[in-house]
């Protein structure tokens, strides 16, 4: 038997293992899975450089599968090469506490996952940003230590996306020539034929992002033509590159080759084995994997043993001094035995937020050297400078500004593929009304713990003249509402140092919601406490007969309506920077800063929602808002100190009439 | 003086008054209003379709400032052609309550601005619906009736946006060929230069589109070669047509033309003085406007006048059949006399509520002929199905189904478009946790008062084996939070027969949150209830001891609960299809259907944010879902009878030992 027999032979193994699992399941993809069957086995022997023995070796190159409904193809090759998945993994493909779920999650136990794919385009979004981190590594360590390259596999339904074109020309006007797409073009999807509503040129759209581009045709199945193709896209300088093949999905199977339901549903008993009878394939075994073909997948995870080991003894020869920066980048956090020296401001000083926070970010530079910033064309008004850094770019590959351009979506998921990458801890930055535009990628950096962190500044009406458009309001809300998203928004300068410490030390992503407009420095706001959620900021000499809980520009507002009310109230001020973190203090903390049993009013310029678990009323807004100046505006929907303290006097008649 | 130098005259003065507006304002981008002025006067006097007199005058071209931050644009044509803005409207630029925002506002009482732009790419998305609802209003009622064009003026930043790919692969597969995009090529960002960031070749960008791409080059002040550049627009057929023109910010201010200072910052006095002198406008008098240029431009606002009179004359000879479905689909609503014969539904059957959403549509086609539906390539998953009605093509310019491929941002922003051009009700589908693709849009519908109708299904973690990124946990909260948004998610199939009729009666738009699983038609559920928001679905011969409240899949979930409960409990379920409408009813209907003293339990599968609002405790989901079959899921993550009898019991010990 040649080799080119057990290629075949291997291939058409995966190909069964893509039918059987989700036929086991009774739910999945198997048809791009059995398309692209021949590319994975190119991908995985000839081409990725990997260590099968480490899935995280820092070095290895990165694969995603944005088409990630083809999740049983990644499953099928770690399980092959050796990565760590087992046989029975497969055979629990899609069940409960499994570790082959429907689609690919990074941080759900799978070795060699890269990242979370699944929502259209948000793998390729992440690729860039693993382009990105891996430049930025090479420029600050070199490529003895950092050297390797991003891949991309995309389906139709990824290049439809808006955030593929934002991906794409970012990586485009970066020249990012570490990074390859590759286009399974295989003109299906769930509704039928992409032509339906799809009539792009791919090529002539991506030449037009700056992109080379390699047209192989129907070359699926051709093995050493995938390859060529492949080295010709690595080899290429200047710009990232797009490979496009045109696949067919559920090939070979007999009735649903190029069938747009062979897409989502498994196929039928008969199907499978008529399907395994022209794959040669034993008809009547699930999860056929022959010896010969595992060893020869096994072998190509050991061919990267080597280079690890090389690049191993280079990095233990790196000085102190630069392993210390290394190891911390790849941390994500503070390199060992510095301190996050952040500065503080003195009460009486008038600072906005967004402000606060780019000094902040200034002074974390050294400390946190995998810190990289940038807005999506709002870089000072967010305060994501890093420009004294360098800027991002083939010249200045360590540069740790980014311009991301007015593309808020690739932004959010460039920074998941830095963070995922690892080495890098990426800060955007844009207005809090646009957190919308990257929602998807907000998301997904949750579900995944992908330590990304998003500044969302003008977070208020108080952004004024430009109007609702540009106004937030229900945007708290619907933050908060992400499972595992951190989100803080600081009362004054002295609480947003706390919220970037907050950051720098979280495992998964968070918001900072800033002020555009100037804020006092408070009396009594500590950065350390910032970690509780909320604390008492200002407290009456005897026991409250009233509380007032506000957040972000609206705790100077409960402290001047406190001022207003205090002739003949008892009246507690809670600064409340973060929901999710007082949610997770434990009752006894809770209850001592908001006593159950004491009138609780919050204060919030945004919509109510929420409020009714923390106070028994709230002051906020649950309209949009309105063009005109932003004190204005803020005045107008009652976000000053005699609006609260009426609406707090009608809450105490209210609760003494019950 | 010839009428060359009048109209360069002219020019200026419109140059004037984008100065004039952000300085008395302090506030406001006067930069690209300047460059753009030439372009405005080309449009408006030589151009655009449409009678001042009547600026809602159904077959009036479309003009959509997607670059809205240029509204002083806008609003000073909208001024000097007299259609109802006044200069003292101008003068109140960006102020409390004036009819002249800091970004357009549809709704806002500012006539002839079509749709609120402002949050990029927005318009350019809108402008593909304008054109989708012209040609489909073209294929019903001929061109007697609707023969008119879309243009759009987009940015730099509109074309970096995701959301411009979309729209514009859309709109090229459609071939839109009476919609033309005016790119305002001028280089430059609020960050600085667009080679900051921005290195794409939009041309060939446009060109892989499908579109026919017309190059001005460095025309922006070239009268003549604008119109003719824009007439070949108009007059390709069978693409859509991109005019690009390069322009220059600030022009011609001496020290801020081509600057990124002057995009959105008022130019101080002695710079406005400097560029006066050198447009020949008077140094020292704002608002200047002399009454040549009034004239002109008046002229101009009556050009439409006596097409306008003819095409009245055509409308009023309409078979009174077809002038009464032309005026049905004009107001959104029913054709007057017709009813909405919707299908019901026996208790004991099982269906999915996006299977009974799907016959629902179906059912209205006739009665409600401004309906056109469908997905984002999720048309038959999501049943928003009408190819019985034709598909939306060239070939077939009435169909009523519009296959919009991946593409989630663009489905709504475009049909945003279709409702607020009139004569159409659109509708979309998609997952509801790509509702986060899409959200910009949504909320644009929200403020603008668009009549999009979203319809998102598989609604909950009972998606089941896909996993955790098709599940939507966080989305109910996120697009509950919405001011102005209605949100229905209806308990079974009867309540989704009252769900669309609550949509179809809207004024504003909706979103529906239907079932993927299926789920029992209960006994007690009222179509015509649905409008309350909530009501008791099944009460007990006693005063209840417990509420337990549920909406959409839950709902049975409660019933089930109830009757384990029953032996010695009196509980109330009550159905709660929709938080905004029940909010909207009165304390007395409020507290009918959940008394506040009576313990109350919400049961919902999803995050319990906001339910404190509603229910002393809360049943729900406040983590991400998992990859495994769909009633499992459920089942784990606690959304059973056994466990909200539990967790209700719980509850009235907790309140009994209070």
């Amino acid at each position: 038997m040649t080799d080119v027999d057990l290629e075949q032979r291997a291939i058409n193994v995966v190909r069964g293992l893509a039918m059987d699992a989700p036929h086991a399941a009774r739910s999945g993809h198997q048809g791009t899975a059995m398309a692209l069957a021949p590319l994975a086995h190119v991908l995985w022997t000839r081409i990725l450089r990997y260590d099968a023995a480490d899935p995280e070796w820092p070095d290895r190159d990165r694969l995603i599968l944005s088409a990630g409904h083809a999740s049983i193809l990644l499953y099928s090759m770690l399980h092959l090469t050796g990565q760590g998945l087992t046989l029975d993994d497969l055979k629990d493909f899609r069940q409960w506490g499994s570790r082959t779920p429907g689609h690919p999650e990074r941080g759900h136990e799978t070795p060699g996952v890269e990242v979370t794919t699944g929502p259209l385009g948000q793998g390729a979004g992440n690729s860039v940003g693993m382009a990105i981190a891996e430049r930025y590594l090479r420029g600050r360590f070199g490529p003895d230590i950092c050297d390797h390259r991003t891949f991309a596999i995309c389906g139709d339904g990824d290049l439809s996306e808006g955030l593929s074109h934002e991906a794409a020309s970012l990586a485009g006007h970066l020249g990012l020539d570490r990074l390859v797409w590759i286009y399974d073009d295989n003109r299906i999807t769930i509704d039928g034929p992409t032509d339906l509503a799809l009539s792009d040129d791919a090529a002539a759209r991506f030449r037009g992002y700056g992109w080379n581009v390699i047209d192989l045709g129907d070359a699926a199945t051709d093995l050493d033509a995938l390859e060529t193709g492949l080295r010709q896209a690595i080899d290429h300088e200047g710009a990232p590159s797009l490979v496009i093949v045109r696949s067919h999905v559920g090939y070979p199977s007999p009735n649903h080759t190029d069938d747009h339901e062979a897409h989502g549903y498994a196929l039928k008993d008969d199907e499978i084995a008529a399907t395994k009878e022209i794959l040669g394939l034993p008809v009547d075994e699930a999860f056929h994997i022959p010896d010969d073909v595992l060893s020869l997948y096994r072998e190509a995870g050991r061919r990267g043993g080597a280079a690890h080991d090389e690049w191993r003894s280079r990095r233990d020869a790196l000085a102190p001094d630069v392993r210390a920066r290394y190891e911390a980048c790849l941390a994500g956090t503070v390199v060992e035995g510095a301190t996050l020296d952040l500065p503080s401001w003195e009460p009486g000083e008038k600072i906005a937020t967004r402000k606060a926070s780019e000094r902040c970010l200034q002074a974390l530079a050294d400390a946190v050297p995998g810190l990289v910033a940038g807005g999506a064309d709002l870089t000072s008004n967010t305060g994501t400078t890093f420009a004294a850094e360098g800027v991002q770019s083939p010249a200045e590959p360590g540069g740790r500004q980014i311009y991301f351009g007015i593309r808020e979506h690739a932004m959010a998921a460039a920074q998941n593929g830095m963070a995922l990458h690892g080495g890098v801890v990426p800060v955007g930055g844009t207005f809090f009304v646009f957190s919308d535009y990257m929602r998807p990628a907000v998301r997904l950096a949750a579900l995944s713990g992908a330590k990304s962190i998003f500044v969302w500044t003008h977070d208020s009406v108080g952004v004024g003249e430009d109007g609702p458009t540009h106004q937030p309001v229900e945007h708290l809300a619907a933050v908060r509402a992400i499972p595992r998203l951190g989100v803080i928004r600081p009362a004054d300068a002295n609480e947003t140092a706390g919220a970037w410490t907050e950051a720098i030390v979280a495992d998964g992503p968070t918001g900072l919601v800033l002020s555009r407009q100037d804020l006092p420095v408070l009396e009594g706001t500590d950065p350390d406490k910032v970690r509780f959620g909320a604390y008492v900021l200002r407290d009456p000499d005897s026991a409250p007969d009233l509380v007032l809980v506000g957040t972000g520009s609206e705790v100077s507002v409960c402290v001047a309506a406190a001022d207003l009310l205090s002739e003949d109230l008892a009246v507690r001020v809670v600064s409340m920077p973060s929901w999710d973190r007082f949610a997770a203090q434990d009752d006894g903390y809770r209850t001592s800063v908001l006593p159950p049993d004491v009138p609780t009013l919050s204060v919030e310029a945004g919509t109510t929602l929420g409020w009714a678990r923390w106070a028994d009323d709230a002051v906020g807004i649950d309209d949009f808002g309105a063009s005109a100046p932003g004190a204005l505006v803020l005045e107008r929907y009652g976000m000053n100190a005699e609006n609260v303290a009426d609406r707090a006097r009608q809450l105490l008649r209210s609760t003494t009439s019950r």
